[in-house]
């Protein structure tokens, strides 16, 4: 795609945005009262499946590991006899290449703004005072689905490199007999995490499969209020002039779309299967980080 | 309560768990896929509804406070010109006395086992090799039920030092009109964050409002799931001969039963009044932290 | 002290900095190989002393205490049997009112500027690009003298708020029978670690004790190739109109001054008294942080 | 070595140790104060040199980087108009096979004991209650010996998996016209950093330089008081039979013996050709981390 091409389709989705300059929010807005609760009809079986991966260790895609480190063990000696407690501490990067996460609107700077016009410099070294996580706090509940790429396409996994263009999506959506609707959280599997635990991980930065720019406008016009992947999303190499991630641009910046990037879907594509259908309640549950570019996350899905 | 009757409570609570000696998910075995699926059905209003505290600084009751540093400002130099990313990383405690968490069941080790004998050298330096957070990756979700016991005393607070006792959770049941049940989550808010807005952060470790032991009996008869509080469920002092933490030892180490410490309810109590109902569906999902001994939560309630 | 007369004084102190426009050690120049190796005959003992404090832990003036975690304790399960390690991983703050540090010349930025007129926009989320702490890489060596207030004054220490004036350290070296001369690290010891141990610590944001800004101008005429405090020089209130930390000001932004924050001399008094004089073989070697806008530091003084 | 003579070697070590039975500080003992005096008479350059190398970043050598994160930045908006502070915190692994740091002699547990027979639940999750790094609070103050292995075998480097014997060590000491005595601080360079940068880095754990277990009787004979190396001074494969790492093993377990492990000597070796002699006074001053097991370090080398 040209760099032209890439700002016109910048710009167009921008304008659509129907929220008002003082939105933070984005397209959550498109999840209403009314769709949210409708969501809850998904739950049949009575089940729920984690859509995130367990946090990884050191590779190739993941060159700043987060860590546990024990504060305390059960069995030392203790103030009171007979009693010890287990404890730990977390340090984590919140974006990456491998720990499943959710970007905060305040995440893409792009030409001089960040979503909705919002100025760079709302974000400090003390955190962001506008588009931080903490404006989901509520949780993000809705419709869930999950479109499997792979799985249209029969093979093991998207190549990295490849994209995923909006006339796939509407296949998928056909092949797996299900319809992507306003509020909707929608989730791409291109396979990325199967090929990982198969091939072992790789340099992401500069290979990866991704959705093509033209999904975005697929998701506009479907009005979906987030976007999951097993991927971040975007390929690499990005296939438009001049922009590493155009994904993230339009998605962030244009919709104001929060993005749930490296989740995994092992656990979630079988539960479907045996559902016999792919939506789902799905709740995500970003942790209260104030001013936080985003947090780590355990997307349920509930069936 | 005199060691011995604690001692005696602990036997008979312990005694009464029916999963078997390879259970390591405790309580949550209450949640049955029916009890979930028709926890689905407390969804009316469409609306959702955050039960953690935003992440706290510095206090008293905050010695080693939580931090998110930022890693990449946006409109810093960049290799993409036009386009940055801000980001940023989390260190923090799992427990504590002031952020939203939830212990695994290995937090606890009293007697000189884990909750159902399991040795307590299955933690180390590397984690929890059993009974970790982990065990609840797929979430944990059932029918929510909140008890407002400073409401049923009409006062802003239950004091520190203070117990709620299994008869006033019935009360407060009576009174609120829900029954709680099999399955369930109880909620039991003793208005701990409140006092601590309102007069400000105290050292919570000598004083603290919680439960009453016999609290436990009551739980256990009821076949509750989860238990959180906008306390950590544990008063100070702890009212027994000799055990500093009661309810933790009964909960986690005789019942396997989860603890939820330290939400908040400020906005779930509003939400559950112009609903004119006390209970909800919850969806509690920890990070996917093998080995840990807990994790951050933000639990969603939607109503 | 007026507004004006500390801009006046800034610039007079600016003005006489004799590095030239490239600079980036600032009085560190004052070290030639001459004087370093005269030091070097400080030493006739062969005695050295820590002059920093251990790592402190959570306090009114440690509201984010540095932390040490274990990652491996020995005799646990090890793939070598009969081997294993103790290892632990650190995560603290370079900076703050306890733990004992030395400031880079980064560390102010003072009228828009950084020291010797570098752009504040050199230190990004990145770190410093200039003036960081691995300009001092090869450690400051030279000799130290320490002058010691509360002895000269017969107190157990400057109450907070006060200032030691330079009037004060020309009395402190006669008393002492010492003269602080061209290159050497000057050590004055207010007496704030004794106060913290008997009285215990206090909000030293509001209330400390440290050096008058008159005590620069004796600072720069004798040379003095970087300071050190048990306090961090600074006194609160600062006691110049409209200027919060006067001393970080003029030494670091006009002089290029590093300072050394929340030393310790209870080790080094005793052993100066011993060794019948008050100057020293001085080294202090920061961490290797590149982009650092300081380093936690333990000085030793040999004599 | 078989593991036969390896346990010899390392029971002849240990029973030459001549401290007695409560002696914490192992080779340290044997720089004495004479020892120490004399060593400030190598300073005659006046010029002080790094032996430390600077933090690293991911690599497959450094699986888990440390890393600087900004807390503040200078020209961001302030309390006090004008003026602004760059702070920033340090998280890093204390050992680890890049960044240079000193092994606490409680770092090794080898047949149920650390050095000197201390129980090795004398470090527990909250640290080291004997033998921690800040029982060398007072810094390591000595002569220092560079011996430099390549340069007397005429190569780059000493390839990875290769040992540096006793014999060796003599032969270095005849070409480079040193004699290695009581109480001096021994670096022995192999050429890990120079191979490193010029090859780029590799999985040192299966394959690295170091010495031979008899070079530590060698050190024995002299009285070292503690060992550096540009490597960690242990090769691997390791040579013994079931011991991974006999150097540590017989350094610090049986004789007591800081390692400086993953030190720079770029800066060092250029110096000393400059001063035509191969002994410094060294300074190796590790943070007053109470219940360490060690601490990252900058030793400077002065001459």
């Amino acid at each position: 795609m040209s760099a032209a091409s890439f700002h016109a389709l910048h710009d167009r989705l921008r304008g659509q945005v129907p929220w008002g300059a003082d939105d933070r929010r984005g397209a959550l807005g498109h999840i209403t009262p009314e769709r949210l609760a409708a969501a809850a009809g998904e739950v049949r079986l009575g089940r729920s499946v984690t859509m995130a991966a367990a946090l990884a260790g050191s590779a190739p895609d993941n060159p700043e590991p987060g860590t546990r480190h024990m504060k305390r063990l059960p069995g030392e000696p203790s103030d009171v006899p007979g009693l010890s407690f287990a404890a730990d501490q977390l340090v984590m990067n919140v974006h990456g290449d491998v720990d499943s996460h959710i970007d905060a609107l305040c995440h893409v700077s792009y030409d001089g703004t960040l979503y909705n016009g919002v100025r760079p410099d709302a974000v400090t070294s003390q955190g962001a005072s506008e588009l931080s996580i903490d404006d989901a706090r509520n949780g993000i509940v809705g419709r869930g689905v999950l479109l499997d790429i792979p799985r249209l396409r029969s093979v093991a996994w998207v190549e990295p490199g490849d994209h995923v263009t909006a006339a796939e999506l509407a296949a998928a959506e056909a092949a797996q007999q299900v319809h992507v609707g306003a509020g909707d959280l929608l989730f791409v599997r291109v396979g990325h995490r199967r090929r990982r635990a198969e091939l072992g991980p790789w340099d992401v930065a500069k290979s990866r499969a991704g959705l093509h720019p033209d999904a975005m406008e697929y998701l506009a016009e479907r009005q979906v209020a987030a976007l999951g992947s097993d991927s971040n999303s975007d390929a690499a190499p990005s296939g438009v002039e001049g922009v590493a991630f155009p994904v993230h641009v339009l998605a962030i910046h244009a919709m104001g779309l929060h993005l749930l990037d490296y989740l995994q879907f092992d656990d979630l594509v079988p539960a479907c299967e045996a559902a016999g259908r792919w939506s789902f309640l799905c709740v995500v549950a970003p942790l209260r980080l104030p001013g936080g570019t985003g947090s780590p996350v355990n997307p349920i899905a509930v069936l």
